[in-house]
């Protein structure tokens, strides 16, 4: 993208594309527990608000997963789907996630014709980029679109990256997401990331997008410096939810962003609505000192999820527990 | 400053000087209620941590405020900052604030000589300057540091941080501070009033510094961004203990200076045993949705402040509320 097409903090790029992802990170707060009047009222917020695409869950193999251990949005089928969206007779788009390993693609997604499903978002580790690409390719060929959401990018060495970008470019893939899974990458790293992942963009014809985690507290402020640079595809979650320190909050982005088909109030009317709810019936998430911690050092959040579930408040104890696992 | 000397992600700069203000911005959460043990033990952490300078609260004028309403960081004797620092035989230094308006600074700052006082902050509207440099001045003579903050940054236009940058130049400070103090400024736009401040420093000779807000979840993000650019005295507070969304964490930013004379252990240790149990004695302050809202629309806090104390929660009827304000 040429600088002068990236818009300034007055006007606004209509490439951009806003993508709730809160029933999918946020299910794996509450593994995917979400009432159907939930669901149905985020559908209803996101589509008034404006919203591009609307991410339902994961695509998961049941033949892996126990169904009764998860709610549905574990699985995604889309009759479920269909019961929430009907024909969605909107402009809204609906996305699903195909985690590499855990979804049974050939089996369970099938021809675009009727789905309500209109995109796969493929979660790949850098390591797993063969097996992302088979998913793209089958679903690109059933009608989806398709991004890759390479994970866990801070702890990819710049050459892994770039080989990464290389190998996307060729592949049946609309969109190559930056993901800062362990929310440890700084506002001056994200723009030399975002400046990499656009540039192989330009290069293969691919959107780029960001999915920050709030560890630091820096995921609102890393997906809007990657915003001014050229990034279009924008994640976010109502009130952050997402595991552990959670993602950059929708209500955040929406009052960033300028372009008026966005509408802040049907965001904070559902917030104040469910996510309050939801956080008075006890699910946590959101920015803690323990998550700081693993952010800082580069980790999977586990370890402080883990921390938090016991009740645990010894944060010099945990700290010393990180360290003696560098 | 020049480019080359303001440090990358993997080296540090020197002059960098941090800042505790978590007495002064944290007790307008609680009226300075803190008791004797917390402040002693802040002290403690902070001297531990490699603080710089640490603030203990207003020098405000007891003719106008009720002292019986107040805890004494309000008014900052110097009898009861000795009680806390002995001699202060440390490299930290310590600081006071002194408001424009609200202070009667001939009456009460006296000498240097012996005082345990270092640096005297003095915050000001940008339509305040003349005052401020007055007390500039006079603190100045007596043999202080000075500072001068100039609050609301971003209600002021660009002409007018000009005029106050030259002002300011030409004034007995030692640095002159960026205030945001709705938090309403974007990295984007925060990193074009550093270089205008650094600018300034670099043409008169002053130190730039920076007190960011948390409105958007931006404080710390802002105050990385300033410290890559050059500004060298970065604010922070324990667990961002400050008015409405609070501060910059000190947690986040020790988490992220480079310099191996800050210890991130002695500032977990203190939040781990009296921030939290401050909270939970029902201090309120930090991210939350009304700070948001007047953070988006460039507000003072107090409504949204005042939202949270009556403990409401209907933020759309809040937010048209605000918009008919405009």
């Amino acid at each position: 993208m040429k600088r002068e097409e990236r818009g300034t903090l007055l006007s606004f790029r209509p490439s951009i594309r806003v993508v709730d992802a809160t029933l999918r990170d946020g299910g794996l707060v509450n593994n995917f527990a979400f009432s159907d009047a939930f669901v149905r009222a985020l559908y209803e917020a996101n589509v008034h608000a404006g919203v591009d695409y609307m991410e339902f869950g994961y695509k998961s193999d049941a033949s892996i997963f126990d169904a009764k251990k998860y709610g549905k949005w574990k699985f995604c089928r889309e009759d479920d789907i269909r019961a929430v969206v009907g024909e969605n007779a909107t402009p809204m788009k609906i996305a699903c996630m195909a985690d590499v390993g855990r979804c049974d693609y050939e089996r369970d997604i099938g021809e675009k014709g009727n789905s309500p499903v209109d995109m796969y978002r493929i979660a790949a580790y850098i390591t797993q980029i063969p097996a992302a690409v088979a998913i793209a390719e089958h679903c690109k060929k059933l009608g989806y679109e398709t991004t890759v959401n390479l994970m866990a990018v801070s702890n990819a060495s710049e050459k892994e990256i770039s080989i990464a970008l290389e190998l996307l470019g060729d592949a049946p893939v609309d969109v190559i997401y930056i993901v800062d899974s362990y929310g440890s990458v700084y506002p001056e790293e994200m723009r030399v990331l975002a400046e990499k992942y656009l540039e192989a963009g330009e290069k293969y014809g691919k959107k780029i997008g960001i999915h920050a985690h709030n560890n630091q507290n820096l995921a609102f402020a890393n997906t809007i410096e990657c915003t001014a640079l050229g990034v279009d595809f924008l994640d976010a979650t109502m009130s952050g939810m997402g595991r552990g320190a959670g993602n950059c909050a929708m209500e955040l982005l929406l009052g960033f962003l300028k372009n008026p088909k966005y509408k802040l109030v049907h965001t904070l009317a559902f917030v104040e609505k469910h996510m309050r709810a939801l956080r008075e019936a006890g699910t946590v998430w959101g920015y803690d000192v323990p998550y700081l911690l693993t952010g800082i050092l580069n980790r999977h959040p586990s370890s402080a999820i883990e921390f938090l579930r016991r009740g645990r408040t010894d944060y010099v104890e945990f700290y010393r527990e990180l360290l003696d696992q560098e």
